[in-house]
Protein backbone atom coordinates (compact mmCIF):
# COMPACT_ATOMS: atom_id res chain seq x y z
CA UNK A 1 0.00 0.00 0.00
CA UNK A 2 1.16 3.48 -1.04
CA UNK A 3 0.43 7.08 0.07
CA UNK A 4 -0.05 9.23 -3.18
CA UNK A 5 -0.29 13.14 -3.10
CA UNK A 6 -1.51 14.57 -6.26
CA UNK A 7 -1.74 18.26 -7.31
CA UNK A 8 -4.47 19.40 -9.50
CA UNK A 9 -5.76 22.68 -11.23
CA UNK A 10 -9.85 22.93 -11.83
CA UNK A 11 -12.43 25.30 -13.46
CA UNK A 12 -14.70 25.67 -10.70
CA UNK A 13 -17.53 27.31 -12.67
CA UNK A 14 -19.09 23.63 -13.49
CA UNK A 15 -18.80 22.25 -9.86
CA UNK A 16 -20.76 22.73 -7.12
CA UNK A 17 -17.70 23.06 -5.05
CA UNK A 18 -14.92 20.74 -3.95
CA UNK A 19 -16.71 18.74 -1.28
CA UNK A 20 -18.72 15.53 -2.28
CA UNK A 21 -22.63 16.70 -2.03
CA UNK A 22 -25.39 14.08 -2.81
CA UNK A 23 -26.46 13.88 -6.84
CA UNK A 24 -24.09 17.05 -7.46
CA UNK A 25 -20.67 17.54 -9.41
CA UNK A 26 -18.07 18.29 -7.52
CA UNK A 27 -14.42 18.14 -8.00
CA UNK A 28 -13.78 15.35 -5.15
CA UNK A 29 -16.56 12.92 -6.74
CA UNK A 30 -15.29 13.21 -10.12
CA UNK A 31 -11.79 12.44 -8.21
CA UNK A 32 -13.22 9.76 -6.91
CA UNK A 33 -15.04 8.49 -9.76
CA UNK A 34 -11.72 8.20 -11.70
CA UNK A 35 -9.70 6.63 -8.87
CA UNK A 36 -12.73 3.88 -8.45
CA UNK A 37 -12.39 3.18 -12.13
CA UNK A 38 -8.23 2.65 -12.16
CA UNK A 39 -8.91 0.37 -9.51
CA UNK A 40 -11.58 -1.57 -11.09
CA UNK A 41 -14.35 -0.81 -8.97
CA UNK A 42 -12.77 -0.56 -5.62
CA UNK A 43 -13.45 2.86 -3.70
CA UNK A 44 -10.64 4.64 -2.96
CA UNK A 45 -11.41 8.15 -0.45
CA UNK A 46 -9.79 11.28 -1.53
CA UNK A 47 -8.24 13.85 1.06
CA UNK A 48 -7.59 17.46 -0.14
CA UNK A 49 -5.81 20.33 1.81
CA UNK A 50 -9.19 21.70 2.32
CA UNK A 51 -12.65 22.67 0.45
CA UNK A 52 -13.17 25.44 -2.19
CA UNK A 53 -16.86 26.37 -2.67
CA UNK A 54 -19.03 26.12 -6.13
CA UNK A 55 -17.24 28.60 -8.54
CA UNK A 56 -14.09 28.87 -7.08
CA UNK A 57 -10.87 27.69 -8.94
CA UNK A 58 -7.90 26.06 -8.12
CA UNK A 59 -4.40 25.50 -9.51
CA UNK A 60 -2.63 24.14 -6.42
CA UNK A 61 -5.15 22.00 -4.58
CA UNK A 62 -3.27 19.09 -3.06
CA UNK A 63 -5.09 15.72 -2.12
CA UNK A 64 -4.04 12.60 -1.01
CA UNK A 65 -5.29 8.51 -1.36
CA UNK A 66 -3.75 5.25 -0.46
CA UNK A 67 -3.37 2.44 -3.45
CA UNK A 68 -2.45 -0.92 -3.59
CA UNK A 69 -1.75 -0.17 -7.64
CA UNK A 70 2.04 -0.22 -8.21
CA UNK A 71 1.78 2.47 -10.81
CA UNK A 72 4.99 5.13 -11.38
CA UNK A 73 4.09 8.68 -10.13
CA UNK A 74 3.98 10.07 -13.79
CA UNK A 75 2.10 7.30 -14.67
CA UNK A 76 -0.39 8.29 -12.53
CA UNK A 77 -0.80 11.76 -13.50
CA UNK A 78 -1.58 10.42 -17.21
CA UNK A 79 -3.78 7.62 -15.72
CA UNK A 80 -5.87 10.27 -13.87
CA UNK A 81 -6.33 12.71 -16.33
CA UNK A 82 -7.58 10.14 -18.69
CA UNK A 83 -10.04 9.16 -16.42
CA UNK A 84 -11.02 12.60 -14.85
CA UNK A 85 -13.45 15.34 -17.21
CA UNK A 86 -11.67 17.99 -19.03
CA UNK A 87 -12.25 21.09 -15.95
CA UNK A 88 -9.49 18.78 -13.54
CA UNK A 89 -6.07 18.55 -14.48
CA UNK A 90 -3.40 16.71 -12.59
CA UNK A 91 -0.43 18.60 -12.77
CA UNK A 92 2.01 16.46 -10.61
CA UNK A 93 1.87 12.99 -8.01
CA UNK A 94 4.25 11.64 -5.84
CA UNK A 95 4.52 8.70 -3.55
CA UNK A 96 4.74 10.79 -0.24
CA UNK A 97 5.24 9.13 3.88
CA UNK A 98 2.47 6.94 4.80
CA UNK A 99 1.48 9.50 7.84
CA UNK A 100 1.20 12.53 5.21
CA UNK A 101 -1.41 14.19 5.87
CA UNK A 102 -3.09 16.61 3.22
CA UNK A 103 -5.28 18.56 5.38
CA UNK A 104 -3.70 18.31 8.75
CA UNK A 105 0.07 18.55 6.87
CA UNK A 106 -0.73 22.04 5.50
CA UNK A 107 1.11 24.65 7.03
CA UNK A 108 0.09 27.46 4.66
CA UNK A 109 -2.15 28.30 1.59
CA UNK A 110 -2.28 31.02 -0.48
CA UNK A 111 -5.35 32.06 -2.28
CA UNK A 112 -5.11 35.17 -5.37
CA UNK A 113 -8.60 36.67 -6.06
CA UNK A 114 -8.93 38.04 -9.80
CA UNK A 115 -10.08 41.69 -10.66
CA UNK A 116 -10.62 42.72 -14.32
CA UNK A 117 -11.30 46.75 -14.13
CA UNK A 118 -12.41 48.92 -17.49
CA UNK A 119 -15.94 50.01 -18.99
CA UNK A 120 -16.01 46.53 -20.55
CA UNK A 121 -15.84 42.61 -19.00
CA UNK A 122 -13.20 40.76 -20.95
CA UNK A 123 -15.14 37.90 -22.46
CA UNK A 124 -12.72 35.59 -22.36
CA UNK A 125 -12.05 36.00 -18.48
CA UNK A 126 -15.68 36.48 -17.31
CA UNK A 127 -15.50 32.86 -15.57
CA UNK A 128 -12.36 33.55 -14.21
CA UNK A 129 -12.25 37.65 -12.76
CA UNK A 130 -14.71 39.61 -11.17
CA UNK A 131 -15.41 42.92 -13.48
CA UNK A 132 -15.71 46.32 -11.99
CA UNK A 133 -16.44 48.85 -14.20
CA UNK A 134 -15.11 51.91 -11.68
CA UNK A 135 -11.38 52.49 -11.38
CA UNK A 136 -10.09 51.42 -7.91
CA UNK A 137 -7.90 53.33 -5.63
CA UNK A 138 -4.66 50.77 -5.83
CA UNK A 139 -2.91 52.92 -2.81
CA UNK A 140 -5.74 53.00 -0.43
CA UNK A 141 -6.39 48.98 -1.09
CA UNK A 142 -2.78 48.21 -0.64
CA UNK A 143 -2.85 51.03 2.79
CA UNK A 144 -5.85 49.04 4.25
CA UNK A 145 -4.22 45.49 3.65
CA UNK A 146 -1.11 45.71 5.62
CA UNK A 147 -3.50 45.90 8.41
CA UNK A 148 -4.24 42.23 8.00
CA UNK A 149 -0.82 41.11 8.42
CA UNK A 150 -0.23 39.08 11.54
CA UNK A 151 -1.79 37.11 13.81
CA UNK A 152 -5.21 38.28 14.53
CA UNK A 153 -8.93 37.36 15.68
CA UNK A 154 -10.13 36.97 12.34
CA UNK A 155 -14.12 36.45 13.22
CA UNK A 156 -14.89 40.20 11.09
CA UNK A 157 -14.12 38.02 8.14
CA UNK A 158 -15.39 35.06 8.64
CA UNK A 159 -19.42 33.70 7.61
CA UNK A 160 -21.68 34.23 10.45
CA UNK A 161 -22.65 30.84 10.27
CA UNK A 162 -19.42 29.22 11.19
CA UNK A 163 -19.52 27.21 13.85
CA UNK A 164 -15.46 26.68 14.89
CA UNK A 165 -14.60 27.94 17.94
CA UNK A 166 -11.10 29.65 17.52
CA UNK A 167 -11.07 32.35 14.83
CA UNK A 168 -7.45 33.70 14.84
CA UNK A 169 -5.26 33.20 12.16
CA UNK A 170 -1.91 34.10 10.57
CA UNK A 171 -1.95 36.03 7.47
CA UNK A 172 1.76 36.11 5.99
CA UNK A 173 1.78 38.36 3.19
CA UNK A 174 -0.77 39.82 1.32
CA UNK A 175 -0.90 42.01 -1.95
CA UNK A 176 -2.61 44.10 -4.21
CA UNK A 177 -0.97 44.68 -7.64
CA UNK A 178 -1.87 46.10 -10.38
CA UNK A 179 -1.93 43.76 -13.40
CA UNK A 180 -2.47 44.16 -17.40
CA UNK A 181 -6.63 43.92 -17.07
CA UNK A 182 -6.98 44.94 -13.81
CA UNK A 183 -5.99 43.81 -10.11
CA UNK A 184 -4.20 40.67 -8.57
CA UNK A 185 -4.86 40.56 -4.85
CA UNK A 186 -2.61 37.47 -3.01
CA UNK A 187 -3.38 36.62 0.83
CA UNK A 188 -0.95 33.91 1.84
CA UNK A 189 -1.72 32.61 5.68
CA UNK A 190 -1.55 29.31 7.73
CA UNK A 191 -5.11 28.68 7.94
CA UNK A 192 -8.64 30.51 6.78
CA UNK A 193 -11.83 30.56 8.05
CA UNK A 194 -15.02 29.84 5.96
CA UNK A 195 -15.74 32.60 3.30
CA UNK A 196 -12.33 34.97 4.98
CA UNK A 197 -10.77 35.19 1.47
CA UNK A 198 -13.96 36.74 -0.13
CA UNK A 199 -14.92 38.65 3.19
CA UNK A 200 -11.27 40.31 3.01
CA UNK A 201 -11.70 40.82 -0.95
CA UNK A 202 -15.15 42.10 -0.71
CA UNK A 203 -13.82 44.81 1.94
CA UNK A 204 -11.28 45.97 0.08
CA UNK A 205 -13.35 46.93 -2.90
CA UNK A 206 -15.32 48.62 -0.81
CA UNK A 207 -11.99 50.90 0.37
CA UNK A 208 -11.13 50.42 -3.44
CA UNK A 209 -14.70 52.27 -4.96
CA UNK A 210 -14.15 55.01 -2.37
CA UNK A 211 -17.41 53.56 0.11
CA UNK A 212 -14.90 53.17 2.99
CA UNK A 213 -11.38 54.17 4.08
CA UNK A 214 -8.60 52.28 4.36
CA UNK A 215 -8.23 53.10 8.26
CA UNK A 216 -11.59 51.32 8.60
CA UNK A 217 -9.66 48.04 8.12
CA UNK A 218 -7.82 48.16 11.72
CA UNK A 219 -11.54 49.04 13.15
CA UNK A 220 -13.47 46.30 11.51
CA UNK A 221 -10.92 43.66 12.49
CA UNK A 222 -10.74 44.98 16.38
CA UNK A 223 -14.56 44.81 16.38
CA UNK A 224 -14.91 41.09 15.39
CA UNK A 225 -18.40 41.25 13.82
CA UNK A 226 -19.19 40.23 10.65
CA UNK A 227 -21.59 42.86 10.07
CA UNK A 228 -18.46 45.62 10.28
CA UNK A 229 -16.82 43.95 7.36
CA UNK A 230 -17.82 44.14 3.58
CA UNK A 231 -19.73 42.26 1.53
CA UNK A 232 -18.55 38.55 0.33
CA UNK A 233 -16.80 38.92 -3.21
CA UNK A 234 -18.27 36.64 -5.70
CA UNK A 235 -16.59 33.33 -5.73
CA UNK A 236 -15.70 32.99 -9.94
CA UNK A 237 -12.90 35.50 -8.95
CA UNK A 238 -11.18 33.33 -6.17
CA UNK A 239 -8.45 30.62 -6.82
CA UNK A 240 -6.86 27.95 -4.41
CA UNK A 241 -3.57 28.80 -5.75
CA UNK A 242 -0.41 27.09 -3.61
CA UNK A 243 -0.66 24.78 -0.52
CA UNK A 244 2.65 24.72 1.54
CA UNK A 245 3.57 21.46 3.65
CA UNK A 246 7.38 22.94 4.63
CA UNK A 247 8.80 21.04 2.03
CA UNK A 248 8.74 20.56 -1.84
CA UNK A 249 5.95 17.17 -2.31
CA UNK A 250 6.84 16.61 -6.15
CA UNK A 251 9.31 16.10 -8.41
CA UNK A 252 10.13 19.50 -10.68
CA UNK A 253 7.70 21.49 -9.01
CA UNK A 254 7.35 25.62 -9.72
CA UNK A 255 4.35 27.20 -8.47
CA UNK A 256 1.86 28.59 -10.40
CA UNK A 257 2.83 25.97 -12.68
CA UNK A 258 -1.19 26.18 -14.30
CA UNK A 259 -2.06 29.70 -13.91
CA UNK A 260 -5.13 31.81 -14.37
CA UNK A 261 -3.60 34.79 -15.69
CA UNK B 1 -32.59 56.43 -40.04
CA UNK B 2 -28.74 56.18 -38.96
CA UNK B 3 -26.16 52.98 -39.62
CA UNK B 4 -24.45 52.05 -36.63
CA UNK B 5 -21.03 49.93 -36.50
CA UNK B 6 -20.59 48.55 -33.46
CA UNK B 7 -17.29 45.69 -32.47
CA UNK B 8 -18.05 43.09 -30.19
CA UNK B 9 -16.13 40.12 -28.80
CA UNK B 10 -17.57 36.87 -27.69
CA UNK B 11 -16.28 33.57 -26.39
CA UNK B 12 -17.57 31.08 -29.62
CA UNK B 13 -17.42 28.34 -27.08
CA UNK B 14 -21.60 28.00 -26.64
CA UNK B 15 -22.19 29.27 -30.38
CA UNK B 16 -22.94 27.12 -33.38
CA UNK B 17 -20.96 29.93 -35.13
CA UNK B 18 -21.60 33.42 -36.27
CA UNK B 19 -24.62 32.63 -38.82
CA UNK B 20 -27.83 32.56 -38.48
CA UNK B 21 -28.95 28.97 -38.64
CA UNK B 22 -32.45 26.97 -37.71
CA UNK B 23 -32.80 25.87 -34.41
CA UNK B 24 -29.24 26.91 -33.47
CA UNK B 25 -27.79 29.67 -30.84
CA UNK B 26 -25.78 31.99 -32.83
CA UNK B 27 -23.81 34.95 -32.55
CA UNK B 28 -26.18 36.62 -35.26
CA UNK B 29 -29.45 35.03 -33.71
CA UNK B 30 -28.74 37.27 -30.32
CA UNK B 31 -27.60 40.30 -31.86
CA UNK B 32 -30.91 40.13 -33.49
CA UNK B 33 -32.59 39.33 -30.75
CA UNK B 34 -31.30 42.17 -28.36
CA UNK B 35 -31.90 44.75 -31.28
CA UNK B 36 -35.18 43.23 -31.51
CA UNK B 37 -36.06 43.70 -27.81
CA UNK B 38 -34.70 47.17 -27.88
CA UNK B 39 -36.67 48.04 -30.87
CA UNK B 40 -39.72 46.96 -29.36
CA UNK B 41 -40.26 43.87 -31.62
CA UNK B 42 -39.12 45.36 -34.86
CA UNK B 43 -36.94 42.75 -37.11
CA UNK B 44 -33.64 44.33 -37.20
CA UNK B 45 -30.98 42.99 -39.38
CA UNK B 46 -27.27 43.04 -39.09
CA UNK B 47 -24.60 42.70 -41.17
CA UNK B 48 -20.98 41.34 -39.96
CA UNK B 49 -17.23 41.72 -41.26
CA UNK B 50 -17.90 37.79 -41.81
CA UNK B 51 -18.67 34.54 -40.15
CA UNK B 52 -16.89 32.39 -37.52
CA UNK B 53 -17.15 28.85 -37.35
CA UNK B 54 -18.60 26.71 -34.23
CA UNK B 55 -15.85 27.25 -31.37
CA UNK B 56 -14.26 30.14 -32.81
CA UNK B 57 -13.82 33.42 -31.26
CA UNK B 58 -13.41 37.07 -31.81
CA UNK B 59 -12.78 39.81 -30.17
CA UNK B 60 -13.05 42.77 -33.08
CA UNK B 61 -16.17 41.26 -35.03
CA UNK B 62 -17.73 44.36 -36.37
CA UNK B 63 -21.06 44.50 -37.69
CA UNK B 64 -23.62 47.50 -38.93
CA UNK B 65 -27.35 47.84 -38.65
CA UNK B 66 -29.86 50.62 -39.28
CA UNK B 67 -32.15 51.77 -36.84
CA UNK B 68 -34.84 54.68 -36.59
CA UNK B 69 -33.65 55.23 -32.52
CA UNK B 70 -32.25 58.42 -31.67
CA UNK B 71 -29.55 56.65 -29.10
CA UNK B 72 -25.82 58.23 -28.48
CA UNK B 73 -23.17 55.23 -29.41
CA UNK B 74 -22.27 55.19 -25.70
CA UNK B 75 -26.24 54.54 -24.66
CA UNK B 76 -26.22 51.63 -27.64
CA UNK B 77 -23.30 49.96 -26.48
CA UNK B 78 -25.12 49.54 -22.97
CA UNK B 79 -28.29 49.08 -24.22
CA UNK B 80 -26.87 46.05 -26.54
CA UNK B 81 -25.13 44.75 -23.11
CA UNK B 82 -28.30 44.91 -21.12
CA UNK B 83 -29.66 42.46 -23.80
CA UNK B 84 -27.15 40.58 -24.91
CA UNK B 85 -26.13 37.14 -23.09
CA UNK B 86 -22.69 37.12 -21.17
CA UNK B 87 -20.83 35.38 -24.05
CA UNK B 88 -21.18 38.31 -26.14
CA UNK B 89 -19.89 42.18 -24.92
CA UNK B 90 -20.23 44.83 -27.50
CA UNK B 91 -17.21 47.40 -27.19
CA UNK B 92 -17.95 49.64 -29.67
CA UNK B 93 -20.62 51.78 -31.00
CA UNK B 94 -20.58 54.28 -33.91
CA UNK B 95 -23.01 56.19 -36.05
CA UNK B 96 -21.05 55.87 -39.86
CA UNK B 97 -22.03 56.68 -43.27
CA UNK B 98 -25.10 55.31 -44.97
CA UNK B 99 -22.81 53.54 -47.04
CA UNK B 100 -20.52 51.78 -44.85
CA UNK B 101 -20.96 48.28 -45.17
CA UNK B 102 -19.15 45.82 -42.90
CA UNK B 103 -18.66 43.16 -45.02
CA UNK B 104 -17.49 45.04 -47.87
CA UNK B 105 -16.09 47.66 -46.71
CA UNK B 106 -13.16 45.48 -44.69
CA UNK B 107 -10.01 45.57 -46.27
CA UNK B 108 -8.17 43.64 -43.93
CA UNK B 109 -8.59 41.20 -41.29
CA UNK B 110 -6.56 40.15 -38.57
CA UNK B 111 -6.84 36.21 -37.28
CA UNK B 112 -4.70 35.00 -33.95
CA UNK B 113 -4.12 31.32 -32.99
CA UNK B 114 -3.42 30.44 -29.32
CA UNK B 115 -1.28 27.65 -28.39
CA UNK B 116 -0.74 26.54 -25.49
CA UNK B 117 2.75 23.87 -24.86
CA UNK B 118 3.57 21.82 -22.36
CA UNK B 119 3.15 18.32 -20.46
CA UNK B 120 -0.66 19.23 -19.10
CA UNK B 121 -3.39 21.66 -20.75
CA UNK B 122 -4.10 24.92 -18.70
CA UNK B 123 -7.31 24.36 -17.56
CA UNK B 124 -8.51 28.14 -17.66
CA UNK B 125 -7.54 28.39 -21.01
CA UNK B 126 -8.48 25.14 -22.27
CA UNK B 127 -11.80 26.89 -24.79
CA UNK B 128 -9.27 29.25 -25.99
CA UNK B 129 -6.23 27.85 -26.72
CA UNK B 130 -5.32 24.92 -28.26
CA UNK B 131 -2.98 22.58 -26.16
CA UNK B 132 0.35 20.44 -27.77
CA UNK B 133 2.15 18.36 -25.62
CA UNK B 134 5.37 18.48 -28.06
CA UNK B 135 7.97 21.17 -28.43
CA UNK B 136 7.33 23.30 -31.28
CA UNK B 137 10.67 23.94 -33.63
CA UNK B 138 9.40 27.93 -33.61
CA UNK B 139 12.49 29.05 -35.88
CA UNK B 140 10.87 26.24 -38.32
CA UNK B 141 7.26 27.60 -38.27
CA UNK B 142 8.92 30.91 -38.69
CA UNK B 143 10.40 30.03 -41.93
CA UNK B 144 7.91 28.42 -43.20
CA UNK B 145 5.24 31.45 -42.46
CA UNK B 146 7.20 33.75 -44.40
CA UNK B 147 6.30 31.48 -47.76
CA UNK B 148 2.54 32.81 -47.11
CA UNK B 149 3.77 36.74 -47.31
CA UNK B 150 2.03 38.11 -50.25
CA UNK B 151 -0.41 37.43 -52.99
CA UNK B 152 -1.00 33.80 -53.66
CA UNK B 153 -3.21 31.30 -54.99
CA UNK B 154 -4.33 29.69 -51.33
CA UNK B 155 -6.13 26.50 -53.26
CA UNK B 156 -4.09 24.58 -50.93
CA UNK B 157 -5.17 26.45 -47.83
CA UNK B 158 -9.27 26.37 -48.73
CA UNK B 159 -11.65 23.74 -47.28
CA UNK B 160 -12.30 21.51 -50.75
CA UNK B 161 -15.93 21.96 -50.59
CA UNK B 162 -15.72 24.94 -51.23
CA UNK B 163 -17.14 26.70 -54.25
CA UNK B 164 -15.74 30.49 -54.14
CA UNK B 165 -14.07 30.91 -57.85
CA UNK B 166 -10.90 33.35 -56.99
CA UNK B 167 -8.33 31.91 -54.33
CA UNK B 168 -6.36 34.30 -55.00
CA UNK B 169 -5.67 36.30 -51.49
CA UNK B 170 -2.77 38.42 -49.82
CA UNK B 171 -1.41 38.29 -46.59
CA UNK B 172 0.47 41.29 -45.73
CA UNK B 173 1.69 40.25 -41.98
CA UNK B 174 2.36 36.54 -40.79
CA UNK B 175 4.23 36.23 -37.33
CA UNK B 176 4.99 32.76 -35.04
CA UNK B 177 5.64 34.34 -31.70
CA UNK B 178 6.72 32.79 -28.48
CA UNK B 179 4.10 33.78 -25.49
CA UNK B 180 3.99 33.04 -21.66
CA UNK B 181 1.94 30.09 -21.87
CA UNK B 182 3.04 28.97 -25.90
CA UNK B 183 2.69 30.30 -28.87
CA UNK B 184 1.04 33.08 -30.84
CA UNK B 185 0.37 33.12 -34.24
CA UNK B 186 -1.15 36.08 -35.80
CA UNK B 187 -1.69 36.26 -39.44
CA UNK B 188 -3.15 39.44 -41.48
CA UNK B 189 -4.40 39.90 -44.85
CA UNK B 190 -6.92 41.37 -47.51
CA UNK B 191 -9.30 38.09 -47.52
CA UNK B 192 -9.05 34.89 -46.05
CA UNK B 193 -10.76 31.59 -48.01
CA UNK B 194 -12.79 28.96 -45.44
CA UNK B 195 -11.29 27.58 -43.29
CA UNK B 196 -7.25 29.22 -44.28
CA UNK B 197 -6.36 30.03 -41.24
CA UNK B 198 -7.14 26.93 -39.47
CA UNK B 199 -5.42 24.87 -42.31
CA UNK B 200 -2.50 27.05 -42.33
CA UNK B 201 -1.75 26.85 -38.50
CA UNK B 202 -2.86 23.00 -38.88
CA UNK B 203 0.38 22.85 -41.60
CA UNK B 204 2.77 25.10 -38.98
CA UNK B 205 1.94 23.20 -36.40
CA UNK B 206 3.10 19.80 -38.44
CA UNK B 207 6.35 21.53 -39.13
CA UNK B 208 6.41 22.59 -35.92
CA UNK B 209 6.63 18.58 -34.40
CA UNK B 210 8.90 17.75 -36.98
CA UNK B 211 6.46 15.80 -39.34
CA UNK B 212 7.44 17.92 -41.68
CA UNK B 213 10.28 20.76 -42.56
CA UNK B 214 10.07 24.19 -43.26
CA UNK B 215 10.45 24.11 -47.32
CA UNK B 216 7.30 22.09 -47.86
CA UNK B 217 5.03 25.21 -47.07
CA UNK B 218 6.45 26.68 -50.34
CA UNK B 219 5.29 23.46 -52.09
CA UNK B 220 1.86 23.16 -50.96
CA UNK B 221 1.13 26.87 -51.65
CA UNK B 222 2.18 26.23 -55.30
CA UNK B 223 0.96 22.81 -55.77
CA UNK B 224 -2.47 24.25 -55.02
CA UNK B 225 -4.26 21.08 -53.91
CA UNK B 226 -6.35 20.92 -50.31
CA UNK B 227 -4.67 17.39 -50.08
CA UNK B 228 -0.88 18.85 -49.62
CA UNK B 229 -1.75 20.78 -46.59
CA UNK B 230 -1.90 19.96 -43.54
CA UNK B 231 -4.75 19.66 -40.78
CA UNK B 232 -7.36 21.82 -40.20
CA UNK B 233 -6.15 23.15 -36.85
CA UNK B 234 -9.51 23.07 -33.94
CA UNK B 235 -11.93 25.85 -33.93
CA UNK B 236 -11.16 26.92 -30.63
CA UNK B 237 -7.57 28.23 -30.81
CA UNK B 238 -8.59 31.00 -33.40
CA UNK B 239 -9.97 34.30 -32.84
CA UNK B 240 -10.93 37.41 -35.28
CA UNK B 241 -8.65 39.87 -33.44
CA UNK B 242 -9.41 42.78 -35.34
CA UNK B 243 -11.20 44.11 -39.47
CA UNK B 244 -9.45 47.15 -40.87
CA UNK B 245 -11.91 49.31 -42.95
CA UNK B 246 -9.21 51.72 -44.10
CA UNK B 247 -10.08 54.42 -41.09
CA UNK B 248 -11.07 54.14 -37.60
CA UNK B 249 -14.54 53.40 -37.00
CA UNK B 250 -15.14 54.25 -33.08
CA UNK B 251 -13.74 56.74 -31.00
CA UNK B 252 -10.72 55.89 -28.77
CA UNK B 253 -10.34 52.52 -30.22
CA UNK B 254 -7.19 50.55 -29.29
CA UNK B 255 -6.68 47.17 -31.53
CA UNK B 256 -7.22 44.00 -28.80
CA UNK B 257 -8.91 46.18 -26.23
CA UNK B 258 -10.28 43.26 -24.99
CA UNK B 259 -7.54 40.40 -25.54
CA UNK B 260 -7.71 36.54 -25.19
CA UNK B 261 -3.79 36.14 -24.14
Amino acid sequence: MSRMACKLSYDGTAFAGYQVQPGKRTVQSEVEKALQEIHKGARVPVVASGRTDAGVHACGQVLHFDTELAIAPERWVSALNTHLPDDIVVTNAAIVEPDFHARYGAQAKEYRYYIQCGPFENVFRRHFAVHIKQALDVPAMQTAAKHLLGTHDFSAFCAANTTVADKVRTITHVAVQPSEEGLLISIRGTGFLYNMVRIIVGTLLEIGTGKRVAAEMKVILAGKSRNLAGKTAPAHGLCLYEVDYGQPLFVNETPGQVSMN
